[in-house]
């Protein structure tokens, strides 16, 4: 089985911690394909960050399937793009946030999410609601810090982060936390063994679950919103006219 | 890895046919543990079956743990006592409905679900809204069928399932079907063929669902609504006073 | 009249304690006829307990049924197994948690409840959630106190509910308080008395509403969710075929 | 007990109807006080006749209180000015809405509401979500006949209510029918017998219900929302400054 | 164009308060005809002030509709009597609360509301909720003084407002205050400037928006809830029979 | 003031439609800015296309805001890129979908959406949902038409619509219309007076209410999920580091 991840940001540091935290989650069997946006901004902090690096990210997804994968993970917190990943490919797309809720949702009754700036908050809310999780997200915080600050100083991250889920602890009621940014990744085990709390990485949940939907011979609808693009004049793929 | 499946209702053929699909779907490296509650009632329709059934259950997913269950499948669409099942296991549980509701979102933007008696509708409508779909979930069909009469007569029911998708693809614009009864198994891929619509098993989706969440590395959280019974006169797998 | 109260519970002093209350507040031409779930848990805080008592409890209400109660009252405030109990009675059944919770959007325009362990939190609020009160139930709150110790330390119980009221009209805005156990009955005048606050108990809640039912001359619909179960091998009432 | 129930219109005939229900369901010691608001529109279609009868309907429950009400039933099926009557009330105030409602919601898993005029669907749909019905009322439904006709047809009424009653059983799947207008409360029994399925009426529910909160004890709650109006210049009760 | 603003309540300082601000927004092209409702409550705080002011205000809207306006606006940010209004006027009717929410969904992710009294608070959140903003309404907040002390004493108001500001911009993440009494329209620049939140007012708002919907050229459409009032017996602006 | 009108597409036909439209709604003393995102899709038609879309969108309105624009119109009933747009336009950006549903709840209590193809249905009934319309909106239909052929066969169009206006009106009690598609701006007064109904179109709404909130004086609040892009390699209208 064939896996493609890709980064939709171009920051080579990220790309590099998601690709080795999904080869020590993935099965014995897997193929990864990590690949990142190039030219995308240096990370996705907001609805225009999303905005430039979709389209570049939506030729990584078809470039990727051209190369075989069964499936796609995007490997961004905001999902961005998701749905037009899902009428370019024909195989499954799995956002890390989508992973990540659906998981959190399986294993606790109430859960709260840590991301790192404020300004991402209503972003995660409004996903987090259109996933249905509803009440049972108690909350999404934020420890304040910029996505390449988080790459740059995992100590300093790492403590934030212990600090404002014992707060999802205290003052949520939170059962588990989902970490809100790819680049945090890589201190999911150290959290949860440091906190007590399950904490939950979207990385490691998308992939196992993008098998998971391998597995069971599924591919994406194309009978609604999720159908091919049609061919136009300046449409994706396609010159203008 | 160990995964257990429950059957909660006692019949042997629906038991026998659960057992063959995941056979079907799981990993190479995988055992299946297939049980059912002995005693239960031959099938659940209603929320009365469901109540008999679970304390039944409940025991099962307790000697599976014991034999080692990896993570918990319970195989009937309502879901019964699986909130108990996640405070009585250490391991993951996963219930069909939730699992082909949360792999119908990942792969459609709209569904329907059709199961075998109108009476259960209210239950799977109320299920469906839990588990976050909300209008995504167009509507919850039955063929007014019993649950036996589903096993003993495959291929009456094929024809009324293929009616009942023709109807939600023209009157719901479902893009995919979620089957509503672990009964109707076996019939998922003949009806994907034969609709042209992507049909989602319960089974199928809940056996990969499992190995995904054991593949992860996350177990229940037991901080809050999921934590151990507590031991006290009359509880589970205790004296009573 | 005949009002069949049970007690999902094996605790003898909560009976008790549920019968008298029951007393003070069932009209003068009703007969109470209370009974307790014999070898169920000696309290419910959690699913598995809630799944354990539900089939006793039943039984309990098939026998109450044909002594010829003319309502029944389920007086546990997690309203354990009630649709379950609304297929097997031919009578109304109403809820604690269900009637209080109407009771106080009748009287009130926002409360709050207060309950006895924090496990017991999302299990309510689901509840409440289910029963429509939406964000007219400002918070589910708890003392942090097992059921068994409400029972048997009135007065530190009475000075720990105090304080959360006033934290409830403080900081929620609650113009009034339900009660979020059973156990608490005993309570209800003296907290109102003490607070100035409007004090709703479930038990005083259920008799009333389910005279008032019966005296409507309306009883359970027996059309859709809440038909009798289907006889079957397994079911409830009916031996293992 | 004595109970007060005003028709916020000015048919006398309405009243009258009311008046011979409310006597034939209330309990063997409850006094009745029926009373209309004099100068009201002779029937309530629409948000303007509601705006006209409430302060009109205010008088008639303030002089009721004063002469010895222990609670308020409204009886027009739009609750006109329930909150505003729970400000001017010290007891409890019932609208025969809200009664039907959470009657429907304690003895079925769905059902419909049928009235008079399509212009009242909107403002029913939006009073039952207020009421916290949400999916579960199935669907509001109207015979297109004015309150008045009504009153004066009830032979031609009672053929159409049956039809719409099919309809819904058929249609919506509901398991049970409110009847949504105070002015087809004498049709309730023979409509329940003619098409077998629950119908409920809010007059019989409210009286009941009214009955039922003055024997728990309770009152409305003044601290918040249903304070009583402040004094002021052309404040309710009070000489313009 | 010729907008008509109508005052519910009888202050005359607050209604020249509200025509102040409302020549400063208006238009060059636009006519205000502004009008309170005599004889009406001199302030609206609660249900049974709004119930007692909305008769005269139809009043003036039906003599400010016949005196040739093209639309209304109701200057009372509980939009009292705003549907019935809707029937009885054939142009555009719009409230104040209603049009500076859908300003504020426009101009922000996240807003709150700060108003007068507490007991004011349920009732704006259920207005808000009834328009659309869901959870992007973060809070309805306080001062904790009545309407008619608010013009009384703006500055002490505006350090209220100020401080209360401050809160929701750091408790709530709010990042628009909208204000909840047409009394402190005056303040809106002042606190605009002084707290760097941008400070929406809903006479401003609504005068505007008024504008913008006679300069669209549509009109209330009077197929359903809001056709005129059917003629009748006591019905508005008719003889009793 | 100065409205810029963006076209998301390259259909000169479709911008030159829009400018009419807009020209003919807008106020004496506006001046329009009409502008199409060179490049871009010739229409509109699912989320790939709405993806490959919006930055090329972005740089008119960076371009349009420093031309002088006191507000951006993006006028393609899918909104895209709103968001984005709010964060990198320092003036209100208004979408047509938004501004008509917005209008549509001023003037109606129901109301549906009429577009071009059924792929479009999820992605405005989630976009209606988003914007609060819950309920109010009774339902998206389509006229099974691709967008570029709406524009070529008007007349075609205009049948289509007026038979599916009536369908809206009598199955779903539609109240009101949106047209749901730029394309067919100029078929709303025709469709409004062959109907009966009231018809809404989005490009008349938009700019009226982009006029309106730029008298009003507010600008979009910067505070959070808006504030400007942040600078970084990639980024918005920076050279990739």
């Amino acid at each position: 089985m064939r896996i493609h991840i890709v980064n939709p940001n171009s920051s080579a540091g990220m790309t590099e911690q998601i690709g080795l935290v999904a080869a020590r989650y993935a099965s014995a069997g897997t193929t990864l394909d990590v690949t990142s946006a190039t030219g995308a901004p240096s990370s996705i902090e907001g609805y225009t960050d999303e905005a430039v690096s979709v389209p570049l990210m939506l030729e990584e997804i078809r470039a990727a399937e051209a190369r075989g994968a069964d499936a796609h993970v995007i490997a961004c917190f905001d999902d961005p793009g998701i749905a037009a990943a899902r009428e370019v490919a024909e195989k499954p797309v799995i956002g890390i946030c989508e992973a990540s809720v659906r998981v959190a949702l399986l294993l606790s009754s109430r859960f709260s999410v840590v991301t790192t700036l404020p300004r991402s908050i209503p972003i995660i809310e409004d996903l987090v609601e259109a996933y249905g999780a509803g009440r049972r997200c108690r909350r999404v915080r934020s420890i304040d810090m910029p996505v390449l600050a988080v790459e740059e100083n995992p100590e300093q991250t790492a403590q934030l982060l212990a600090a404002e889920i014992a707060l999802a602890r205290r003052e949520d009621g939170a059962e588990a936390i989902v970490l809100g940014c790819a680049g945090m990744t890589d201190l999911c085990n150290r959290l949860s063994a440091e906190t007590g709390v399950l904490v939950i990485d979207g990385v490691t949940a998308a992939v196992r679950l993008a098998e998971a939907v391998v597995g069971m011979g599924y591919r994406t609808s194309k009978l609604g919103a999720y159908a091919a693009p049609l061919a136009k004049a300046g449409g994706f793929g396609q010159a203008v006219a």
